[in-house]
């Protein structure tokens, strides 16, 4: 049976944590879907475009990875593209916990929907885009945050 | 000694999760005042007359239930409306240690208030009403997590 | 309707922590029910009847409390005493995660049953019997951490 | 790639929390390998050779599911067995915490190794090892919380 | 070694809690500059001024403090200022997560820096400044809240 | 002002996060006493004289560290030292509830006594003492989680 997972967020900016787990999980799916799940009311830091951008330069070579975004609901989503799993990182048990309501509610809207999870490294376990986000923001080096390929990309705006 | 609990909130909206609360604190109380606390410069999402009028269809028939809104300080309406305990429902760790220290602060700046905690079921520990809300604002159907009268009646708006 | 709640522990020993919370749920309540419950394969460090006579103490006059020991499920004991509720003290997010495991597995065996919880007070968030037991055992004072009628009576064995 | 997941565990016993997570993982591996990992000076409370057989009754027919025990490291054994990824079910932010502590250590010992976590369903939530074997020690009924196949088999020893 | 130690924070307001934490961490330092971090974009309820002079208050006569506010990121300004060590206070193990990755980044970005924690009193444990703010915004009285030279100052604006 | 910090633990073994905390404590401190509590009843895994050895191979030439053993509470050895403080290392939120409470605790019985406490780096936060010890009693290989001196040193028994 062909395993697509969604690997849904803002990633705004995608950060080495989240390159990392997408990594780490290709070998379990037999395509993933970076899909950016955004809505017209409430933007993000760095536009969309720029972000999507950023995430299709990272795997660039990567057949079984598309990178896309859509608006409305996570399950949705995955009804329309035929996505049997959601693929989620988790660093902390404050993470734990939300991740843990949305996948319950996800299930109750789509059954068939099943969330995996997988831990960021150790390294990684402090990198949150948020964080990342207010470095940059406040004119900090953020690089040591970022896939090798965005190094040098993701500025101030 | 009759027996007052407020049960605050901002209910946005009422979800099955808080219908359990209350129904399963009701033989412990001799009156359970549902209590939408708000103030002018921070709107909810849906309006507040629209929040009251929903939990009133919830518990139409219930003597014990009073539904309500309040300005200022959760302290303060309780002493208003002679209510000696301070009702809430527990999903998670999380909820848990904001609870503690909001209820701590209510007992500085009112000692005889006591703070009463129940847990939500299982099956509603997801449930949160931001989650909820989201749901409805993405054109989602929320009514799995709705109480039976208020099904196809909260829409997005 | 008679309104009774069963307050379970080892109590070993019974601490200030414990005392407050029965003291402030009483008014909640026709009867509280302070059981020890113990078997026969896993002693706790103080004998059983030293610790049931300790509890006596602290609520003699208090028509209200009833002290006593069970062996068995809690919920089978709750049913032999027609208690309603269970009552539990909450101190931290750790005592959470494990307060309500037990509460589910005990509402999966009897439906009928609710826990209800209420909040240690901040000045003894930090007590727990295993602490204090630990003190003790090493000659230290504990005074400070036992209820007031407690104090210069339990002592290392 | 065949891939193979191992679900180590003490199993003390198998509950219908076990057994959802090992079912909704299947579709993801092409082998399952429930492995109960054992020493000599630490007994559990069933017997080893029962606790097997359990597991074998639940899964009889299904050819993807391997039922096995092991002593020594965990990692020691996947590289023994060939298996890629350790799959284990998270219940609680408290499960979290020591999950990841034991699956960053696994990843110092065998950096191959992948650990993917799946949730448990909401009404297994509370279900543990520990409270089950805890209830039929005690003499209670824990039918509700073991799979279809082992109910009336296990009983207090 | 001259040890200066950095307390940033939006100290919005500065509460008996940030007192406390200040003068049990001052004998360990030679200097502690309480740095009051903000941006353009993003203000804070009270004025900035008006923070900065309410601190000042409270540490009026105390040659080892320094009150100040800072652009930008911290790691930044402890280099400017020579400060080796952040201070930071730990309430609950919600705060704890989240200081653990803004200390983690930092010591990415500036390795020689060490984060310091000290905990909260019992009786401080509760006290946010969020919760804080809400109470003088809603009307209430936060006086027994506030460092004792503060009280009766800080008012609703 | 003379400043002398505890370290207390069982160190059964000692890691390399234990090793990590003291060496970036030093500079804070005069001295650091790194003390293994114990009491005749509860041994640990390794021999107090062996822990205490390999502890000593550490800092051998380190002046500002002693290393030594105590019977009783960890206060009354601070009394006795002339220790102001007790350092410890957090790694997760888990580690931080005890923490919070035996501090606590500590300054009741010793209201003078200051906890100061350090984040474990990323790459130790997964490594205690009880999985370290688990790994080695099972033949496994635990140099990576140990300090630089002791590798090849610790051996199952």
């Amino acid at each position: 049976m062909y395993k697509t997972a969604l690997f849904p967020g803002s990633f705004d900016p995608f950060t080495i944590g989240h390159e990392s787990i997408v990594n780490r999980a290709l070998p379990l799916f037999d395509k993933i879907i970076i899909a950016i799940g955004y809505n017209t009311t409430k933007d993000g830091y760095f536009p969309l475009d720029k972000r999507l951008e950023w995430i299709k330069t990272v795997f660039g070579e990567e057949k079984k990875v598309e990178v896309t975004s859509f608006k409305g609901l996570t399950v949705d989503f995955c009804r329309e593209k035929g996505a049997g799993y959601i693929l989620r990182g988790l660093r902390t048990s404050a993470d734990f916990e939300y991740e843990r309501a949305v996948a319950q509610m996800n299930r109750v809207m789509l059954p068939d929907i099943e969330s995996v999870f997988m831990l960021t490294l150790p390294d990684h376990t402090h990198i949150t885009s948020t964080i990342v986000r207010e470095i940059i923001r406040l004119g900090g080096d953020a690089d040591a945050f970022l896939p090798e390929n965005l190094r040098n990309k993701i500025k101030v705006i």
